[in-house]
């Protein structure tokens, strides 16, 4: 294409609110504008980049015989409450009402949609596994919506949902979606990061994310010096640095040389840092009791004290399925050895809660009796406390007195309190040891490009889902789903491989392949110009031609920008020497080189094709 | 692809809402199922047929030039509150509340996203002219959606704009898509009508439809017997059956012999009818008078009757701009000869409204002191009184006297009443007379599937969009728009090929090229279908294996169904001849033939090669 036909508006500017580099260079590439806050246009440049991305995710969805379908942006609200997220959601679903009144979403995700599907079509276990895709446009309400595509309201996901007879079914198609994912990005010349997910608010079980590092990442990744190990914190283990106590016999034995519990004045003295200075002790001696709220907890508390008297939630449906049903709100004391934080994504998973938030001042008040920061264990009654193990190896503890400006000593387990569960709800830090190896862990910040897991029988189960077995009994399938945001991967390409001029394009996802710069579009050559580009025509390479009455450095200075991989630049002296020669530059490489015209072609076609078979390659 | 592998979930069984053979027909073949009322999920085969139709409308878009791009289905109101449109919409257009109160727009169309983009790119005349489109989904709150996705809510549409400097300019690209219009239905295998359009609500000038004939198509056509002639009847004018006679002095001058004005008793006479029988005369003779509402007038009446008094409604953003001022509400009398019809699309385009509609009951007692029935010019005050020609050609009339069971003959238009306006608003009807050539018109009824018009300044005035022009002059560009429906355009490819078996797809457009069944999958026969598979794999073409354990009965409806053009039959029979043969057979065909198995696929390549060819092929 010759870049006077095409629409290609560079800048020198950049916009104020961009401070990463795919979203600076998005803008002033020409690829992408603003439309809104968090909703963008992708222009001619930017949509070719991201069509590109689009084939490899959908041949490689191909290759591992998931079928591509195509429901609707707008759902019906109807499914989102049969299946119980209509409530659950929370804020980030974006909802509305027809003319008529009646709800829709614009699906943010499409379990809902991929599931009522299914379920109108099967009826028996011949019929599976079943695995689907769609690439669509999602919609997601971001309180915060910014860096430019890698976080917008708007934007395409591939999400695929298999079905299953049992885990060893859903295993398999898990795995190939694991390794068809990771061909993806090496398609898309990205660095990645698998790490163990949690599966959050859609439960399941296995769940891994492709994450990519990143500067601005919103996840904290934790990964082993010295083993394979890698986990979002919200899922990260550590092996433990004490030794936890969980037969109550065992810990009473232990409290027995602990002396009674006594009451110690801490006037003015509210965090555990001002407390460790007050006392001359260390924070591994208390036990942190932090009050929670959990939303719409679907974990069955029937058993937990001061629970009984909380009212089961209804489904939205009015069905009465066990699963669909919730607490609409429930408040529980969480403990935690003071040294250590709660990590309310695992304790949210625990509860199997919509949304777990540290609980306002007033019902701390109501809950404890006094102000927040002399909450404790001991006599805490009506709540259920959750332990984490740490807890337990406290022999001689520390805890607040559920009194203003009150805090006892030797608090022991078992003996002076005890927990209703116990579950790990540690965060993992830098520093903390591997849970496989014992190796030291580190951090890195990451962006998610891919989300792969094991759902189970979540939706099948609460929209009812059937088919018959071998032996004709109805069962529940059980399902797989896989997410994975294309404008977030074209946009973390870029901050992977750009420099200080612009971009520089893996050739599997460059707008166009080579960019012809005659140095003076007339006379020769523009005839060597016009035969060069009508060669790589013919090839079915994609080049764009500055036909533009510029001067040179205006036109290098915009393909170092929209980071072609190639770059031809022809001008009168080169094609009037002896032998007729052309520059060819790679963009990543500082040098360019004499080529002879005459094979100038057939050279750029072998480039092309080489450093694509490089990145198609499979391992 | 091995049938057992896809997934194509034929039915027997239609659903009951399916009147019309593609509804019918894409739910039995498994092309599509319905998610709720007007929400349809593409399944693997529909979803292939769409991408077709996708692929051919961007190929035809490129080759002339226009740019493809990718703005957010969900739009900021702010963007339809400067064009105007969020008011003048209607209930069709879905808006949207985000969690800040920030309101939205699911768009319907696009000219607000894309006239936001050029205004913040354009500077200069030597940018234009500009042609972008974009393949995208867009919403539509249809009160009736029906016919499955001939008229669902939530589409897929191919929307170009174009900007341009002046008229010359934007008639060439006009043309332009015209022809690429035509290329891409030829291309469908669609036999399409041509026709003049009103432009709506968009306002502007030229306008084409490009229509399918259909049965219950919600367009009604007028076409010539004997020319070319082809319009919609919203826009379809008449050679006139009367001398017009607009000349104030010649109508005072025929009105002359015409006797007084003379009341006259018409007890429970209301309609024409009534009064033609009771007066025994001619409906031809009588001033037909109804009262309109119109809302959001753009047309200014500054100078007319009992419109000084209304208050000229602010635009929704404030703005003072003259283009997007406009009357909430106006009521006008619209006079037209008793034997016609006022064509309300006609009034709508000339007052440049929103909607119009018959006053309530009660407006018109207001208005004309009498009920519903009695109202006439004689006398009328206050009210901007709008009349279509042929009244001026009634020399003695008889009309409502603005009292009820009252009458008035001897009316003479200029001596007894006057209008405000006079404009074409009749209803073309069949039988009446061609425009071009005096032939006789007749009806048929269409569904659009493209519609280009050029909307004019309307939205750069309005949203403010200036170039500078070759001698720094700030200017308004003028706009083209260009729509055209994928889902509709896919249902109309069935609607005309298709008979009681199934879908007969054209190749451009079939889901698979071939689909070989062998009359059983197993040894020599399931050896020779794979060879073939193999074969034709190789070559690009796209196969259907029916690798199925079931009838051949079972596998040749399922084939009939499904529409793929072209069948292969693999038996043991004909395999085990002397001369190894398999049978080929067309899907428009009755007869198959035997082919010799080593020269199937060859046959098979070229057949798919001349079908593509002759569909393809520009006139």
């Amino acid at each position: 294409m010759k870049l006077t036909q095409a629409f290609i508006p560079t800048l020198r500017e950049v916009p104020a609110d961009a401070v990463i580099a795919s979203h600076r260079l998005m803008f002033r590439s020409g690829m992408l504008r603003k439309l809104s806050n968090g909703l963008f246009t992708y222009l001619p440049l930017g949509l070719r980049s991201f069509k590109k991305i689009e084939q490899i995710v959908r041949e490689e969805m191909d290759a591992i015989g998931s079928l591509e379908i195509k429901p609707t942006v707008i759902v019906p609200a109807d499914l989102w409450k049969e299946s119980g997220r209509w409530d659950a959601y929370g804020d980030a679903l974006m909802r509305l009402k027809n003319r008529t009144g009646a709800e829709f979403v614009v699906s943010p995700t499409a379990e809902e949609a991929f599931t009522a599907l299914v379920r109108d079509e099967l009826s028996s276990y011949r019929q599976l596994p079943i695995s689907l895709y769609q690439i669509n446009t999602k919609y997601r309400d971001e309180v915060r919506p910014r860096y430019g595509v890698m976080r917008g309201r708007e934007f395409i996901m591939k999400d695929a949902y298999s079905f299953h007879v049992d885990d060893a079914c859903l295993d398999e198609t898990y795995k190939k979606m694991g390794a068809a994912y990771r061909r993806i990005f090496k398609r898309c010349a990205l660095t990645v990061i698998p790490v163990q997910a949690d599966s959050g608010a859609m439960g399941g079980s296995g769940s891994e994310e492709i994450m990519v590092e990143s500067e601005i990442g919103d996840n904290t990744l934790l990964l082993c010096k010295s083993c394979s190990y890698a986990a979002n914190v919200e899922k990260a283990s550590c092996k433990l640095d004490y030794a936890p106590r969980f037969a109550i016999q065992i810990a009473l034995g232990a409290a027995a040389s602990v002396p009674p519990m006594e009451t110690i004045d801490t006037p003015n003295v509210k965090t555990i840092e001002e407390l460790c200075g007050f006392l001359k002790t260390d924070s591994k001696n208390f036990i942190k009791t932090l009050i929670y709220k959990a939303k719409n907890v679907e974990l069955d508390m029937g058993d937990a004290p001061g629970i009984a008297k909380i009212e089961k939630r209804k489904s939205a449906t009015g069905a009465s399925s066990e699963s669909t049903q919730a607490y609409s709100e429930v408040f529980v004391a969480v403990l935690i050895r003071g040294d250590l934080d709660i990590n309310e994504t695992k304790l949210k998973a625990f509860l199997k809660a919509a949304d777990v938030e540290l609980a306002a001042d007033e019902d701390v008040m109501r809950i404890t009796n006094a102000p927040v920061g002399f909450a404790g264990p001991a006599g805490l009654e009506h709540i259920p406390i959750i332990a984490d193990p740490s807890v337990t190896s406290i022999t001689d503890g520390i805890c607040g007195a559920l009194k203003k400006d009150l805090h006892i000593k030797h608090v022991a387990w078992a003996r002076d309190f005890n927990a209703w569960k116990i579950t790990d709800l540690r965060t993992v830090k830098a520093g903390d040891a591997c849970p496989l190896c014992g190796g030291e862990l580190y951090e890195k910040k990451g962006n998610e490009l891919g989300h792969i897991f094991k759902l189970g029988n979540k939706y099948t189960v609460s929209m009812n889902v059937n088919y018959l077995d071998e032996n004709g009994k109805s069962c529940n399938p059980i399902m797989g789903c896989y997410g994975l945001g294309l404008d977030r991967t074209l946009a973390s390409i870029i901050e992977e491989h750009h420099d200080e001029d612009g971009i520089i394009w893996p050739m599997s996802i460059a707008p166009y392949h080579v960019t012809i710069i005659p140095i003076k579009y007339e006379n020769e050559v523009k005839k060597a110009s016009d035969a060069l580009a009508a060669e790589l025509e013919k090839a079915g390479v994609e080049y764009l031609l500055d036909d533009r009455d510029e001067r040179p450095g205006v036109k290098f200075k915009d393909a170092d920008l929209t980071g072609i991989p190639l770059r031809v630049v022809i001008g009168e002296k080169t094609l009037g020497a002896e032998q007729a020669q052309v520059e060819l530059k790679q963009r990543r490489d500082k040098e360019n080189r004499l080529v002879d015209l005459d094979k100038a072609g057939s050279e750029i076609i072998a480039i092309i094709k080489a450093e694509l078979d490089k990145l198609n390659k499979q391992d």
